[in-house]
């Protein structure tokens, strides 16, 4: 597909992000200096794996995760990519000028970078919802919007609600889903025989995406269990997912093949129901004593999914007329949804295990909650309404690629 | 290739591994609980990279390696996860019975999950005999035999023959080797020109086989030290493993121009070859003292690796009328039968040392080796037998997958 | 394509790259022996993790790098792991030799296999020049140069010029690519057709590529501190590294797409200009004090890669008809050139801050790293006349690979 743009609006455009980066790196001169504590040096070797692990999962496998869309395989990996960039140096950023709330000179450590990757992976979720729909410029400035209002949630999360820095994390996937949903909606409906198109595509799966997934699957203990420290916490946060998501692959292969009609496999419901394992245990997985409750998690958030592919999916397209491009909703969404439930009723039990008052931290707990929905929700609308206006011109555009290397590419990578 | 199950037969098949699932998360709800010793605790991100390595070649390389076949590329991948899922569960289950010979609460940590995981294994590497031979219920069964098998093999081993854990586990190949090789012996034979279907596309390579061949190369220093606790041994088993591996990478190389009439290499033999000299050196690892001997046991593993390729596929198939998909037989059999041999030379030669009894120590070695195979050979007879059931009709049905996304994924993936 | 030797030759051929590994286990027995101290053994798993990074990189990362041509993205890999395999090996006992300047009996431990990898990588970087032009004898003649060449230069970097082990191992990528460059010189040029045919195939990007270009992206820090030892020189390498790479991702992007004259992306670029900035930044990302810096050397090292994938492949083609099959002027060869002369001068304001004489200290700088441009140019100018030599035939034919397999690999991979 050819661009829709003329050749005097393109070049401001990628501009735009070139300016962006050489204030980015304005800011970090004037505002920015490394740690230099002894301390913080020796914790740096261990933190780096963890902190590999957490990259490893932003850029293959949520690059990935989105390419089974034979449209987008090459765009998805590489926007993928330049989001991430650029959002983990807005967030390093955000988060050091929201920590002090002041424009002080911040001190930069390697846990600071580790969270602001994790940050910026909302925005990699949000993705997969308006894929294929919006073009470069507008990811742009859906980047800058969604990492500053997730990192101003966290902030408000830690101060008013009392939340500590793994669960307000972990909220990420609610967040992230709900964020996306909302800008899906607002964003103009394509044309019905270009969303057929795109609904026919949508259903093949690919071998790239299952890379994705997999790189997820295996290291989704370690973002789980990325930000706790107590030794305890730490490792029932591993076991936990880990069990989760074993359970959770075991119901995907076999609840898919019961809903189908001649008991076949749907790849996509593979694709998105392994996951939602991990996703259910996020929040809670620190509270979980024994393994039974991950896998029963783990179970619960397989079957929401699936039902969500089968059902959720088109109930929104007919009522709300939303198209989520990848099934961000029933993958990160729902199963979310359940894991923060669960964590808002564990730690209730865990309350009135020790003698406080029930209905203050149910309520503090909900609260923080519904909190980082709303915020998801609201960012999300007014991204939503900002991408709508008529200074981004032809919003359908996405191909940015060089057509001919574009469509060449598939005669020339199967060698013919 | 459509299914030849009726309808009333799939749903019923599926559902009993969604059963399966439940009845397991029952039985880890009576019988488990975590670990809570700080001891323990403190040892675990230490073990939990170890676990990681472990869990990656697991899930990406042997989930890949076997992906080179058209027709199973899919299910290869995504029933490698659904049986090494289950199979983990099943294991660390019958560990903990087993362990203890009771039905008494067990304790899981850490390093229950990592031994359950290599144990698995097994499962993954047999598959690769019969993929494509049999239906998803099957591999369900013979998931279920399988590792039961290899945990009281190894339970015996431990008890009778004195192994210690790591070799008891490094005979894996071969145990998983020969039960493949004795479950394909009894399942029903493929129509001649079906056989011949397979044959022609068994030759066919493809990146990602590649892909999982290189995940495999890389990480198998960690799979061969992953039991070993004395720093020196764990210390000889990475070098001695990255020696071996490089040298049967070469041989490999050289050998399989030598052995083609034109001089071409073979990626069959790439593929296979390059694993040999990891799964030789698996065993012996920790007794070799110096790094010519481990660089000699890659040289000769290639060459048998290649030599099987090239005349005991072919053999096999004359004589058995035996059909190996994937080449198990010559990656792992073979050399794993080397590596055994050379274990109870190298221990003799040490006892000698010691001034311990020449005879009694190679008998028990013999033993523990000889029962291993014995075993494999059992319980793949047993499974084979039950696999030939009625019940289970058409066994050549393997494409689960829905067969619209199935095969409209080719087109779709590359993008016409 | 068919070969174009003759049957008489080509088994001669292969059978040099076996007799040459049976050769190298010989030596190896008379002069290798592991290192047994217990200090060494206990440093053994922190140095393992490295290592391993270092292992991903040069065989995921460069060996993927690579395939995006498709006449050679078989060859690529396999070549790859192939000439790694058996450079390591050299490397090895070439340090061993050149460090204690005798025949004695060296011991090897695991940083001795680490820097050998590393060194080993450079035959990765080089043959990205020639990759298309030259057979597999041929690449295991240059393999043997250029692993001797590259240790004799670190060798006198270290004795004359006073260098340490990270500098003059980061120098790596100049050499490389000078020495590529320089055989490309020496080899005969394709007939005009065929340079077409490359041509037009080389500007086809893949997604196989892209995963190279991820995994060297998310590594890379891990390289450029791997022989730093300095908690504080580690950590500065690190986020450095860290820094510079996300800002190379962004300038790729934003400035690939203003060059293009409808304002498209070209994957070409960003294969390459993702990875300009972790190479920039190599040699002096331990002496970088505050992030900005990194960043701007990100930025400087994105725009230079893109201006030589535009201008300068083009202009060498046309004054040297010269043909640099993967960009690896521009990939590695600019942007090292750019991090020699910055850590040239940051070194001097070093010294000026000690008050040491900043004549003497830049002269033994410049010193240094003009020695290993004339050394990687010097080797590559005798390897490319060996390689001219009449005794290797045809030196266009690359394609080892089973014609069957190959040719039919395409329809046998995507299903029909």
């Amino acid at each position: 597909m050819g661009s829709k743009y003329q050749k005097s609006v393109r070049g401001p455009l990628t501009l735009w992000a070139f300016m962006l980066e050489v204030i980015l790196i304005l800011i970090f001169f004037f505002f920015t200096s490394y740690e230099t504590s002894v301390k913080e040096q020796e914790k740096l070797m261990r933190t780096y794996r963890d902190f590999q692990d957490v990259i490893i999962m932003a850029v293959l496998g949520l690059g990935f995760l989105n390419t089974s869309l034979r449209r987008h395989c090459w765009s998805s990996v590489a926007f993928n990519l330049f989001m991430l960039a650029l959002g983990v140096q807005l967030t390093v950023l955000l988060d050091g000028f929201l920590n002090q709330l002041s424009l002080r000179k911040m001190v930069l450590n390697l846990s600071s970078i580790q969270i602001s990757t994790m940050s910026a992976t909302s925005v990699l979720i949000s993705v997969g919802v308006i894929l294929g729909k919006v073009n470069l410029l507008q990811l742009l400035l859906m980047t800058m919007i969604e990492v500053t209002a997730f990192s101003a949630t966290r902030m408000v999360g830690k101060e008013v609600f009392n939340m500590d820095n793994h669960i307000s994390m972990m909220y990420i996937h609610v967040f992230a889903a709900f964020f996306g949903l909302t800008v899906a909606c607002c964003l103009p409906k394509p044309l019905p025989n270009e969303a057929e198109d795109k609904e026919q595509t949508a259903t093949s799966p690919s071998l790239f995406a299952m890379l994705g997934t997999l790189f997820l699957w295996m290291f989704w203990p370690s973002f789980n269990s990325a930000l706790l420290d107590i030794p305890d916490e730490k490792k029932k946060a591993l076991f936990n997912t880990y069990y989760a998501l074993a359970v959770s692959m075991v119901t995907a292969i076999s609840v898919s093949a019961l809903a189908h009609p001649q008991g076949k496999i749907n790849m996509t419901h593979i694709h998105n129901a392994v996951l939602a394992g991990g996703v259910a245990v996020g929040a809670p997985c620190y509270l979980i004593p024994s393994p039974w409750l991950a896998m029963v998690l783990g179970l619960v958030a397989g079957l929401i999914s699936i039902w969500g592919a089968m059902y959720l999916q088109v109930c929104l397209q007919q009522t709300l007329d939303l198209h989520d491009t990848y099934g961000v909703q029933y993958t990160f969404g729902l199963p979310g949804l359940l894991g923060g439930i669960t964590n808002i009723v564990l730690m209730a039990l865990q309350g009135v295990g020790r003698g406080d008052g029930l209905g203050y931290q149910i309520l503090t707990d909900s609260g923080a909650f519904s909190f980082t929905i709303i915020m998801g929700v609201g960012s999300g609308l007014l991204t939503g309404m900002l991408l709508n206006l008529k200074i981004w011109k032809s919003p359908h555009v996405v191909n940015y690629f060089n057509d001919q290397t574009f469509w060449k590419f598939p005669h020339l990578a199967v060698g013919y």
